[in-house]
């Protein structure tokens, strides 16, 4: 089983990769990647080492070849179909953001409790019904949600994301889900985040 | 010099502590709060000492006292002036989000490099073109920053702030920015957050 912290370092690493592929970059040292993302060439060695690719001491990793691997790692060469469920501002940021971005992920409907949205589109997306959720995810095979809903919503919607087969959450709702333990939960918690950068701005050095 | 992650951690015990008053919840244990945010008792307990406030065994800690002693370490009893930087769909979203919430955070001017945007309000804020920057941070003796631009645009807007004074960034841009080592920068990723999900979803347990 890949540590979560690798796995999020290979994504930062295929994302810096392809930046460097575009300015004509062929070869990278694990020191660069180490840089890149605030780790260790001793870290990135570990983690490459995962993906069955190394590198050689003279002329490092080749660029193209490492992006590859990282694909098949995170299986990019197929779509993943997501559903979102909360189309309030941050659910309709997201659909534009997964609808701009050349990435594999494609969110295939939303969902909201507020009735008035249901069967409308909203930032090219359609926005069903609750009562739609469970039949989407099966006819499709769904196993991963992004929960943009309040608070207060958020834990009984996980119970439904749960019950119905979805098997991770990105979860923008400020409140700890609980879910068994083979459902995977990534909490993105921006008011925390701004909390951290006032605190450190304010002169308090790390 | 407080660490990042106890930070982190206070902001997100607060959150949790305020929850609990709303449910009329008066004292609340070590132990508690460590399931809370995914931590140990003895961590929590360390945590809390930087705040110079000790439960008691028997009792534990009074929620409202801990509640105003993390405002106190926060500085919540004023408003924190920031500024945001990218009016796009993000932009928009954060705009919507911090205008929304109950919190201390106030975002006081937004700016795009698109100058059609300028001198509009957009999400209740007006959006200001990047010439006025210099002035409006000056004036209001602004310290943080959003940045939600394209990854293209983000490190000379990020060298921008800097030179204006901007000492904490929460960046949104998928880049890494390189900043003097007195400027705090906290990142949100949504991409690699969500390929973590989809990893994780896909049945490889942690």
């Amino acid at each position: 089983m890949t540590p979560e912290k690798t796995v999020a370092r290979l994504s930062l690493y295929r994302r810096f990769l392809k930046i460097a592929k575009e300015d004509g970059v062929d070869n990278v040292y694990s020191h660069q990647l180490a840089e890149m993302v605030r780790s260790t060439p001793a870290q990135v060695r570990r983690d490459l080492m995962i993906l069955g690719y190394n590198g050689s001491p003279q002329k490092g990793y080749d660029v193209a070849e490492l992006i590859k691997h990282i694909d098949t790692f995170f299986n990019t060469e197929k779509i993943i179909d997501v559903i979102l469920v909360g189309v309030g501002n941050i659910g309709r940021a997201l659909l534009s953001y997964f609808r701009d971005g050349k990435s594999h992920i494609k969110i295939i409907a939303s969902f909201d409790k507020d009735e008035t949205k249901a069967g409308r589109v909203i930032n090219n997306s359609r926005c069903y019904a609750m009562d739609d959720l469970k039949n989407i995810v099966a006819e499709n095979n769904v196993k991963t949600a992004i929960l943009s809903v309040p608070a207060t919503d958020a834990q009984s919607i996980a119970d439904i994301l749960v019950e119905n087969g979805i098997r991770g959450i990105l979860n923008f709702a400020p409140t700890r889900l609980k879910v068994p333990s083979d459902v995977f939960v990534e909490d993105v918690d921006i008011t925390m985040n701004m909390e951290k950068v006032i605190y450190f701005s304010a002169g308090k050095k790390k």
